[in-house]
């Protein structure tokens, strides 16, 4: 056992920390309060200082153009992004546009690679995927509706997604249509690319979350196919391997994500600590750091995001080392664990904060309402849980225990 | 002991119910998506109703033109009114108008009641209540900073305050400032009414509160008082007398808002066995009902709420029979308990909708991310938990427990 | 609406108080370190004080020969008692005994009555009842092993039972078992006296519980049914309505227990704040009562006791207005919150005393072993929360809800 | 990175793991039943058989007699040896001999060595460490009442100590008393053995714990020294310097600790799935493993043990490769994470068993009764979440947090 973090990674977290403090966090305000279009430019200026820094596309194979990190490694280049939320969107190692990447890399032919896998590293286009349907319970596959159907050499999709993220301003869609409904309930569905431009590709409304509509990056899309027609050639894969090429895909994203949200507990973590430092709560000078409650928060916060951090590396590690199916049950315990985790931190730092926490004058009430999505999307807290439990009970089956 | 209720606020608690069924609630996905005063010519139709059923100002003085209804009374119609963010508008007994106008009718001169109380009640004039600074913790009345200094027949005012709730649209806050700065602590400030036209109020800003601005009545303002001149006449009640006047105002206003918080309660838990019920999770039609996460949340949410709206009724009792001085544990317990029981009843609400639970096509996102500051406003849980506990350890001290 | 006690049931409380502080508590010692029948002789003495106090039986008819009171008045007596473990035993309202009374006096015969009801109600037997067996959930009554053939003019009973509470030394246990097996699930089992002294009633052993077999009174028996002959004038009502004779009964007796677990949460409260005070835990003399978290246990205690206490009171009128079948709601709820409530504040007092809490020095580390059972009898929460939910939700069917 | 075991220490933990199925766990009716005495020579020849596997005394230094295993490889061996409360003692690595030997090795003189570290490692002697004092709080070592006075060339030791744990039937104690009372509070006190036939060494009483006074290595003993004479030559290391050595000791003994909870934690799951699996809970035949509540309770069990071993795994690493104090923040987290998730995961075992997990049937009331103390001893919570809180909140000062 070996708790070391190399001297590389080492060092590329620190000039990510570095970059993110001085390049990324004073741009928040202008985030917060001004449309996601608008900042464009200035985070163009600072994907190409990243770029310059030899930092772009982390996580993304180096024959595509990025630098080939580890997921172990990547995992902690994602927490010092995630202190901020325009930190993966500059280093171009956002979802979902990563997770695409790698279906593209793994699956696509070489034609759909030149067309779509290589401006999308350069970070010239963006994509979505286009999955969640409005009456789908995210945890049952079978229950799909959009259809894709064969006709000549063209298929003719219907049907209605919401939540997909991004879709606003990307150039294709990577669709999950059912192509084989007579198929078994898990292989019934195909991802197709669907440049957004095609018609009827509608994107109805970007859905309003928690009081914003959002826009461009910042946005999730219900979008309406009707009669949408694309080649054949755009199929990703085989025909009926939806799921299973999705599944591929969620294990390392839910590493992403959960790094992501460690990089929040840790920005979080430090405004409550430096609140409580500087708040005056008596004539005499005392502050909210002398009081035993923040004193537990602060104490109680530092252990869980530590845990919620081995066990995030430690699944990372397994699926380096043996891959995403063994290491199924570590991913569903952080993706649960790691998204209440944050959920709890931010809300002691916004309570630290008092007032001020509820403003827009920090982060924490963007973290607050928008992060609050961590413990429904990709599998909400419940069905990771009865998933994880179901496992666990069937492996003790036949053992004698006393 | 008897828990039955009357059968006078029976009716009126029905009447209520489907009142805010029927024309309010069917205004909300407006007041999600536009600014509060595009809804103000509706809203005024929606008051004009209201008048004609003799239901307006239910907390107000029979000779302020309001029902007159005990603690109780207004704490079940409260109760009604809070299912929707737009009841207590339309009902005329929201914060801090509420307060402001217990204020006026028992401490203010017969000018000022002529002049401000008067047109308040019927609903012409909106006020504010100016007391909260940025560097002021809710906790201590000593730190406040804004000074009113008298030169000849009038207070100059300077501060900076923030949190001033409705200040836009308003007609004249309530300021507290110091006027006595040597006597002791609870004894320095003044409430004092400032018309919002008079030169040197200035509202620099709504403060935006989880990515909203807000405007008119919803929204909390940031002032300063610069060389802000009122008439002495402009006194409430005596000099040195704004925190025991505030101390007076604070126990009833807890109670309002905490059955205005099991007005929410109620809403959301009825989303959210609505939603158990009709969200299909299988193919076979199972719903999200049949699983047992989600029958201990509604079990547990039942009980939680019930413990808050017995706990609040009782506190409102005992304002009634003894006083809110005698009452004050009992305060202190609701303030935490109806706050936090809200704040989990939501969450779970949210969490049964999924990722429809983010978006504004329910008012739970609304209810979760601005209700979030029901722990923190009219002081913090830490707050009401750490005064309560000194008053119960006190009363231990000299017992003999074995 | 009236929160109010009567003046005749303060009283009596008031009487009941001093009595437990002065007569009981300081025989605790003696009952943490003795067998539980060494201290009948001194229980004896006591119980005759009881009598010529008129406290005799509390909750008994009046007619049987205790006082007769409500629910409401027998719960807030409940709660005096409960303060010590030997409350209730020396009032002569424990359970089982108070249960098996009510099923003698509403169901039995004359000669029952006689024979049974009248000693058991003057203190001179004890009963036990005997429905729990090893493999049967709590939950699911239909499961029930135990059977009582007719052959001639007996009731042959065989059948394994365990947990019934103080067996040993009891005159006679009222036995549950399936005499009709070919009914519908509910309609199978009828309730049977059986002398304890009867062959084929063999009390296998007391059962330990963590770490002590008790004895008398303080103790669960494993109890063999072998060919346990017994009249079959020994039926308890009609054949067949053994469950819901047993469903009339948990009602009330669950408020019994909720009572009783209030006034353990008073005891341990008292202990906990009297703890704080005195516990010097630095050289200036500062004691344990200074520091925030051990506040945060007294107000948060302070207010889920308060809370328990008007749910319980809320549920115990009900019953006594409208039957307990109406209340089964407000049952179910008290039944997991007060338990649980109960559990959490034994727990933070055992805390507060750190080492000390561990020991028998003080009654907590009896209260936090033992009464972890409180979570469990009489329907576990889990069982609790299913059925409530269960029942919520389908209120919420065909209901209209935005 | 590295997550993986050696093969070595896998294998060492394999033969303990069945060396405890198969040799100790049968043994655990009559430890719950008899009193440990009665035990001593079944254990002994337990012990030969484990001397004979070369597993004996597995964290001593191998010139002691030892297996001289790194902090992390003995934590894996401790988390195995845990999962009975039998474990430490049998392979002779309990608390607190293991302390002690640490302590002797390191600060012993040859002959204190040779007179008692020598039998000590064997196995044939034991000892206790004499610290706690009743009116000392557990984190206030200033506090200490205990004195050793120098007469002629001998300490003359007066106090009182408590829950100085196995003392009856100890050889030898290491006390802690105040030998130099003018130096600052943190040189006060040293360390003196004391051998427990001294005139003046009077062990007044076993504490009752839980029920339980314990007798021989399971028991807690009060200790009165009154005029206790011991030669000079018996201080161990220098005077004043008791709290320095303390301190050492005190670091890798929580990890020891924390991994022998891992292996409660890791025995109550096998007992929950296990009960799990095989409670029928309807006629059908349906388990309680099929019911979302237990699930949730083994899903979450599952992550928060992992949790928490990975903490003390990177908490032993850190001992072992910068040294206790640096690793001084890693260790209070675990030793308040740990402790409460072995009570929540006991709790949750207990509660699937239902009535049975009352009783001494399983070994899981023993673990819930007794192990409680978790949270207490060596520092309570409280007082590792301040203390680790305060060290976190002064890094903060002077850094420049957005």
């Amino acid at each position: 056992m070996d708790f070391e973090v190399s001297e590389k990674i080492s060092i590329i977290v620190d000039m990510i920390n570095e970059f993110v403090d001085k390049e990324l966090i004073p741009l928040e305000p202008e985030f917060l309060t001004k449309n996601f279009s608008e900042l464009l430019p200035v985070l163009r200026e600072k994907q190409e200082m990243v770029k310059k820094m030899e930092l772009w596309a982390p996580n993304f194979p180096v024959e595509c153009g990025g630098m080939g990190l580890s997921l172990v490694e990547h995992g902690l280049v994602s927490e010092a992004l995630g202190r901020s939320p325009l930190g993966h969107y500059v280093f171009w190692c956002q979802a979902p546009d990563a997770g695409n990447v790698e279906i593209l890399h793994d699956h696509g032919t070489e034609a759909q690679k030149e067309t779509w896998l290589k401006p999308l590293v350069q970070g010239k286009i963006r994509s979505c995927f286009s999955m969640t349907e409005v009456d789908m319970p995210g945890s049952n596959p079978v229950m799909l509706e959009t259809t894709a159907v064969k006709e000549g050499d063209e298929y003719v999709i219907n049907g209605h997604k919401w939540y997909t993220t991004a879709a606003d301003g990307s150039q294709f869609a990577i669709v999950m249509a059912v192509t084989n409904p007579e198929a078994p309930a898990h292989l019934q569905a195909s991802m197709i690319i669907v440049p957004t431009e095609t018609p009827g590709f509608n994107l109805v409304r970007n859905i309003p979350v928690m009081g914003h509509e959002g826009d461009d990056y910042f946005s999730h899309g219900e979008i309406l196919y009707q009669s949408c027609r694309v080649p054949l050639s755009n199929l990703l894969g085989r025909e009926g391997q939806g799921f299973v090429m999705a599944q591929d895909r969620l294990g390392p994203g839910r590493i992403h994500h959960c790094m992501r949200w460690l990089g929040i507990c840790s920005r979080a973590f430090d405004l409550m600590c430096h609140r409580a430092n500087h708040r005056v709560i008596s004539p005499d000078g005392k502050t909210l750091a002398t009081r035993q409650t923040v004193q537990n928060w602060v104490a109680e916060s530092a252990a869980e995001i530590e845990a919620a951090r081995l066990m995030t590396l430690h699944a990372a590690w397994q699926i380096d080392n043996v891959g995403a199916s063994k290491a199924r049950d570590a991913i569903s315990k952080i993706k649960f664990v790691v998204a209440n985790t944050m959920n709890r931190v931010v809300d002691r730092a916004l309570q630290v904060h008092g007032g001020l926490g509820m403003t827009d004058d920090t982060i924490l009430a963007f973290f607050f309402s928008h992060e609050r999505a961590a413990r429904i999307y990709d599998g909400a807290d419940e069905v990771h849980k009865t998933a994880l439990a179901r496992r666990i009970l069937k492996s003790y089956q036949g053992k004698n225990i006393k």
